[in-house]
């Protein structure tokens, strides 16, 4: 379980939860743009764009979570089990790339999201899993940059690039009923409601609010979806950064799993690891963990050029409280 | 719109979201032992309890929102338009109380729920403002300590004193119709679901999170009870300072109406002000602004006694972030 | 469980469903004008108004679940368990009354809901069962004419009654909170809404319908009352009285729970054993076995002169089709 | 709008509501084995099966709604607007059929459900109206016998067969939708449930029924279908005709849209014009009127030999109530 979305204020915003039952080491990791990036079956990038996010390193190699890169494209991985599908066969003349090498290919190499879409035209997902040891993770994926977003689907019937009005992304099932799945909501709204069906009934309104009952609660990824699409159309624009990053994590909180509302089949709870929220025009990540009120901050452009070598930064796990 | 809640973890918290269009000045506000509370029909408090918590202060009184004092007795005002009712006669041998005067009376004489709720026996609750050109609020109370909660309502049918075994209090209507509303949501279950109801249908399950399908995820005062409830209900207890207070914070963050979602009659967005959380056995305030994601810190047993008049504390309302 | 409504075309319709999980051996019974009923503490009445409706017959006395009198005044008992409370002493200058007296007290008695409330303002119910082997009945009474609907509730509370603009009854819990619940639903419509709330989402509208989605479909108690006051609050009007006996049949198939939908604890089947719907201003019932679609009628007025006995119809189990 | 179900008992039944806002002259038809359809680019069936079903006739022409052959093979057409795409030429070697052949085509050619599922593997459906004054009705259709049921989509995407374990169709989306759309209400249980989550609140269950709470209530297609395929999964096994046809209704009648509760665009009032059940092992039809509650039956068996001419037989659109 996890809740991808885009936010564009007058800067581009880009973030997502990551929810699942147990940390794997992730952290913020730089890639800086003189690191140079290896692949399976294509040749490697020398030159390409920095890029910052969430990750954990294996053997020196990023495998991120999401990223953003120095241009402000976004890329983020989900969870999508059941239905993700990957190729036992590279194909001559199309993209071959192991599904953890799609995040840092698509934005060491593009610088938005309309040179994204005209590579994923020839994508070919295989079934390569990083090491032996690490199982291949079924995944999809949201792409975006401040123009608008694509999900990125392969499944059994191939791969799908979906365009992502909603600028949301969830897990299970395909991106296509998510989307159509909105329709049951159109008559929710913001603005308040008379109190009740019978003007003669003398029932008093409750107050605020009810114009969008209906709207669904629970952690479900089909419910997060809408919850997600529906706060996000009717949010208000913001100004300032202070104020940008506040509402980023107001709405990934309203679709955050709190620990002990969601058990997997072992009885393990699932819950939102962490929060990461990029300011994609300015390179900056914000990460939050789950066991901590505040929000961390690292600037891709401050730090990229301290090095040639991935730059690991741990985020802290605690809050030491500052009194006023 | 207001949601309160408790938690009990190793320490007691207590706190709310205080939601509403426009901002009332309000600041943390420690009110010193020896600071002296007055009292419209009874005798003033010259020895009581210090307290802390969000208020504004007029003409030197703490009209507070929600506070603890420096035994861990909480309380906190939230809103009840149509449903309180405030009577115009002090009555002989009762407690006569004006609605702003509630909390600090409750908090400056009482060490424990058990002490208020005897002293709430002989309420009478008097439709006198603070000031004239201060209209009176309708409000209803939430009182709790470690060992329990309870509701206070002043209505046309008189004042009545709810057990509160939910931990939580919201708005309209009275608070009987949402401890009996909670009887809908008995079939939500934090664990998995077979993905549906057809054995034979193949329809692949959407994964985890359908067992609580049906919560509702609107901002209505009876939908914000229910979720809250249901949280809570389910959470899991958290070790640590700093875990505490994040769950807290994500507790009220679930229930929190995003800017833009709610909008009045006027069309004025309707929102989270501030949200607050006190840790009780500590006597520590933990705030959040609106427009920033960084929780504040306010120790009462640290300043208590560094004045015996009101020490007023405004809260940050923008975050500098600090680069890791 | 069970439903009652009242429907005003140009007659006045009043009916229910009986849900149970076991046929109580109930049948049409007319109690004619000459019959005399009897009262434990009150005087019989020897000129009474004649009634139709469906009951019991136990020892000679008509045990009414519903019926209409000769004037069109109706009244219904439903299932209120856990909730009902009868006192256990006769009280002077009051209307006392067993639970079972009720229905042919008032429509013995009144020619019109008027009288009826003024009668109700005295009532005493008493907790006497009509023989020692029958167990007492927890009910609560809708009684209805024309003009209007009233709700009668003998709580711990006393008794209570409420006017019923909605012209519902079901079961739990007591009235008042139905009423309430109404509150949740102002947002929905019988208009068709835009597809979804994301004008460039390209998500095509399901189709017609979605207005009222968020009204909720199961065989609750509260969720019938919804449903039922949701549907008569947005009915046609219909003419004749073929359309205007479909139209109610049609309402009450709406909350009908079907037999397998609803288990008890024991695990029985709970479901309609018969629907029933009296034109109120001709005296006429309409009655529909579970198990059997065709609509039987029986004419009050027809029949009330043939006897000073009460007169029994049995209503048939079973519908052998003509063929067309 | 409309609902299409099946039921398997002792014999199997198969049947609709047809929902629309205005009558289309719609009859019992019965197809008598003699009377040798044509097709436009299909040789015409000289030798076919008997069928019956409800029908418009045009130029000698019965233009099927729903309709069940002589050996129990049933098919409804369903309206699907927006999504049903016909193909503009016909394509040799395959089944060549305008809309309003395919269930004659089937019906008269097909024994059963496997037959039908071959035929339909080569199924080329052209965009070709009746007359050029009927325009071309967007459908998509069930097929079913006893041993299960299939759904026929023509979409953009071409023409695909669904299994259809639910054995339900209604409206919008495409099949594939409806189908997964069931896994949101895996939590829903015919069984009681515990009043709430909370054991120590004392709020009172309210009762049976609140299992299956989060079971949609309204008419839109995708929730008609939730309800239909939750109804049918939880029924009980009848015994006797008078007893299954009952259920059927009563099936029908939880998603039949009551008149006035759903408007179209322009305002018109969409409801149940008919309600219909095919006996498919005995050939029978049952329907009822919109304004009637009686149900009609007719005989396919006894009246297939009267004539090799198309039966045609109007339902009484009003019920004389025979009294008791």
């Amino acid at each position: 379980m996890c809740t991808a979305m885009t936010v564009r204020n007058k800067d581009f915003y880009f973030g997502r939860t990551l929810d699942w039952d147990t940390s794997f080491g992730e952290r913020a990791v730089i890639t800086p743009r003189g690191f140079g990036v290896r692949f399976r079956m294509e040749p490697p990038q020398r030159m390409h764009y920095a890029m910052i996010g969430m990750a954990t390193v294996v053997d020196g190699y990023p495998l991120y979570a999401e990223a953003v890169n120095s241009c402000g494209l976004c890329a983020a991985g989900l969870n999508f089990p059941g239905n993700a599908y990957y190729s036992e066969t590279a194909e001559e003349g199309n993209l071959n790339l192991a599904p953890y090498e799609l995040i840092p290919y698509l934005l060491g190499a593009c610088a938005d999201l309309t040179q994204a879409k005209a590579m994923l035209q020839d994508l070919n997902l295989l079934a390569i899993p990083f090491r032996e040891d690490i199982p291949l993770t079924p995944l999809h994926w949201m792409i975006a940059d401040r123009s608008g977003a694509v999900v990125v689907e392969s499944t059994a019937c191939g791969v799908r690039i979906y365009d992502d009005p909603a600028g949301v992304l969830t897990n299970n099932p395909p991106f296509g009923f998510h989307l159509q799945n909105l329709s049951h909501y159109g008559n929710l709204t913001a603005a308040p409601v008379k109190g009740d069906f019978l003007d003669e009934s003398g029932a008093r309104s409750f107050g605020l609010g009810l114009g969008c009952h209906g709207l669904p609660g629970d952690y479900s990824s089909t419910s997060r979806f809408v919850r997600a699409a529906w706060l996000l159309s009717h949010r208000s624009e913001m100004k300032g950064e202070s104020a940008c990053v506040a509402q980023f994590f107001h709405l990934l909180d309203a679709v955050a799993p709190v620990k002990g509302s969601v058990l997997t089949e072992n009885g393990k709870e699932h819950y939102t690891l962490y929060a990461s929220c990029f300011n994609a025009t300015r390179g900056v990540l914000y990460v939050r963990s789950c066991n901590s009120p505040t929000v961390w901050a690292i600037d891709l452009h401050q730090r990229e050029h301290e090095s040639e070598k991935l730059i690991e930064i741990e985020i802290p796990q605690k809050t030491e409280f500052s009194f006023l």
